[in-house]
């Protein structure tokens, strides 16, 4: 194993083959395209996704060259040119990157992201926008469902041992949070996001001395003010739970009760142990302390728990949410959308044999339309710089329904993407991690319909157009792909 | 968000907070331990797993350091003691670890690796252990599957953009070649392995010219050597091989006949599109054209494909293979099996309410038990140190049949774990990782039963016991978890 580690090399090989073949070919060496990122299915039958990853995006293309060994590597691939080599020893992005703040609510097979460059730059930076975007949305979109199932009480993120590798967890554990996870165990990624840790004891802990009721005395010692006992060990009703009740009462009888203080249940019946627990703490006086529960937990267990009247105060999360278990893929894909033919933009179509699967062609506007309450109503594809004014009344097209006569009245409409990289460089601040998480929550307290927030059978968000971009589709899928002259 | 990037900061918050407790307690604090790293059940119903990872795990350990940063940033969480903190500033790990060598095919609840080293120590370096050991053997695990449906015919890695972030892609990419995937379409993973990497071209090239045979003719014009067109950018049997026939034949006709070509086909039906394709190549005279599939294929579509007679040289796989789409968690876990008091090693067993839960405890051996004939037959767990000779008769325990009496007669034991780290130093070395994917292949061709291959319904492996080992693990489990003095 050498030392490379350069991003920039995370990509297909694909990319450098056609990149090596647009740049040896004049006609096509500057020309400027746009490719637009999207996907097409919510995860886990959901009604939204959570845009994540956009930070990383950013920092990527702003930065990403390759190094003298990285051209050599490439070189002794004997599939490039020289000339194409040795432009690669000075590359730089220099294209323009629009795309919603992160954090977004999204929807299927809207631009979340559009990059506008050449065309060797803009297909050589596609793996990697991929990548992120779909790691991050993926891992996001899962949290938002597993926090929402707990109803209020924390979930903190355990998952970094059964995480992809270490990226999958310091990152997963970003997405987490921009989810609503409250904390992670996953220390670097507290100290790289500013994303509040937390974490109690493990086994070996109480394996380690003579007996249970030591090793948690021994525990409440050392961490008076966050002490959390795992009382899974040996049995949890009949040596744990009156353990931890035992060195509970001792710290009070001696008149320093402990400040922050619980339980932990990491195996067996959960909704079960849980009440039977809280009743056992509570007859001993306990009523404030805590407890929380994990092992194998997500969105449908935890409403399994709940709904059997378990008594829980916050989960432990990990494998499930950490790799998104029920469904570990986010479909996002790049797709030219429009390519520059002496300074005229012409729309990309790719056809398919179902009208749900024929890509959103041309360069686009989308807006987020909000009613006089500010609940997002739909979304609108317009063609760029159309003018969309929805304050009085305006007609759309949903293009499921071409044939109906529909209006936005009395609405508001903003504008989803903004620039965030100019001419190769960042020209957006990007928010923190637990402000784009803030964010998050802002849109489905405030924006977002509860009907689109069900866990099953959600209600679709309205994808719409403005007749002159559904036009413009209808025209191009009726001429193989092509705008008629 | 900060620069910090320390994988040894890849840890969950408790390790530390354990550690800080063991540090600071003087019986403790020295004292030494070994954890077994093991898994309990093998993904997708299969009959074992491949060990990978091991690489990664000897690199952190034996690198292991924290910054003054990365100890700030702890001493910022209010939890620990400086002298603690003060410990950290000069931390390395001084212990020893034993591990099967890296690619050995193994097996439930056997310790595929042992860390012995004082408990501080021994505690901190979990997290990350365990991260690349599920990771990378839960790819390779999967990957071997794929492979080993694919009958022979090559398969190639085209992942990374559905990885789980960029360690997920090029790790995985490490993954999947010692699972026996032939290529990789992730530059990075190329250049940083060895491993072959390959590529075709995308619908972008197809879209970016005015038709589908201009770009076919660039590319083959660009590519004579290794020319594969993607032939479903707009319809298969009507456009995309009627198109590639006609680049391949001007070509030939010219005199310049392609050396390495063919088509893929990346979207509809793949069993029809491929034998319908095949015909058509075959009768245009283009019987050396190869024929490569993609679209979220598996051992699932792979298998099926090929009994429908598909028409397939190579496969790309790509999400499926990557995120272990199936089962996207390995479960392995760092138990506590053996404490050192006062000298002398005391084992620790973690009992629980099913006999396949508990854990194998103390310092052991293992050996894979070989039959005349060089075949695997069982695997062999004993007290370390016991003696063990199976060229005559040696009695052993099957633990689920305790009652039977068995015996290996004629038989040769090979150790499996081998010591790779000696006071915190590397002490063996890690061949390449074409070579580790060798290995894989050499047991599977030459030692492993083909009944423990199946893909469903394996045979599963036996994981057998010295009577001595037995016997010590029963008297454990009849006195409540320790031995009886």
């Amino acid at each position: 194993m050498n030392k490379a580690n350069n991003p920039a090399m995370m990509m297909d090989l694909y990319e450098l083959t056609m990149a090596n073949g647009y740049f040896l070919n004049d006609e096509m060496k500057n020309t400027r395209v746009a490719f637009d990122v999207f996907y097409r299915r919510n995860p886990d039958g959901g009604g939204f996704a959570v845009f994540a990853g956009l930070e990383q995006i950013v920092s990527y293309i702003t930065s990403m060259h390759f190094s003298d060994e990285d051209v050599d590597y490439i070189r002794s691939l004997n599939l490039y040119d020289e000339r194409f080599l040795e432009y690669l020893k000075t590359f730089r992005f220099h294209g323009d990157v629009y795309a919603f703040p992160e954090g977004t609510i999204i929807y299927p097979n809207e631009p979340v992201l559009t990059v506008v460059a050449d065309i060797v730059e803009a297909q050589i930076v596609e793996t990697e926008i991929l990548a992120q975007f779909n790691h991050q949305s993926l891992i996001a979109t899962k949290a938002r469902r597993i926090v929402r199932a707990a109803k209020g009480r924390p979930v903190s993120d355990f998952g970094a041992r059964r995480a992809h590798g270490n990226d999958a967890a310091v990152y997963g554990a970003r997405a987490c949070a921009i989810g609503g996870v409250s904390s992670t165990a996953t220390v670097l990624a507290g100290e790289k996001f500013g994303i509040p840790v937390s974490g109690t004891m493990a086994h070996s802990w109480v394996m380690m001395f003579d007996d249970e009721l030591s090793a948690f005395r021994a525990f409440a010692e050392r961490y008076p003010d966050n002490c959390t006992l795992l009382v899974d060990t040996y049995d949890v009703v009949e040596s744990g739970v009156p353990n931890a009740i035992k060195v509970f009462s001792e710290f009070r009888d001696a008149g320093k009760p402990l400040s922050r203080f619980g339980i932990r249940i990491d195996s067996g019946d959960l909704a079960y142990l849980t009440k039977k627990s809280r009743a056992m703490l509570d007859e001993a006086g306990f009523t404030d302390a805590k407890i929380v529960i994990s092992n194998s937990l997500d969105e449908v267990t935890i409403r399994s728990i709940l709904a059997q009247g378990g008594c829980v105060d916050a989960f432990g999360v990990g494998e499930r949410m950490i790799t998104a278990k029920s469904e570990p893929v986010f479909g996002g894909v790049y797709k030219l959308c429009a390519v520059n033919d002496g300074g005229k933009w012409k729309p990309r179509i790719k056809i398919s044999d179902t009208v749900e699967k024929t890509t959103n062609p041309g360069l686009k506007s989308v807006y987020r339309i909000y009613d006089k309450n500010g609940m997002a109503v739909a979304d609108l594809l317009t063609k760029a710089g159309e003018p969309v004014d929805v304050t009085g009344k305006y007609r759309f097209v949903d293009p499921e329904r071409p044939w109906k006569l529909l209006f936005f009245e009395n609405c508001t409409a903003k504008p989803l993407q903004e620039q965030v990289v100019r001419n190769g460089e960042k020209c957006a601040e990007s928010g923190s991690v637990m402000e784009i998480a803030e964010y998050v929550k802002h849109q489905l307290s405030h924006e977002i319909w509860p009907e689109e927030q069900r866990f099953e059978n959600p209600h679709p968000h309205y994808l719409d157009m403005s007749p002159e971009y559904y036009e413009m589709k209808m025209q191009m899928l009726s001429h193989n792909g092509r705008l008629p002259e």
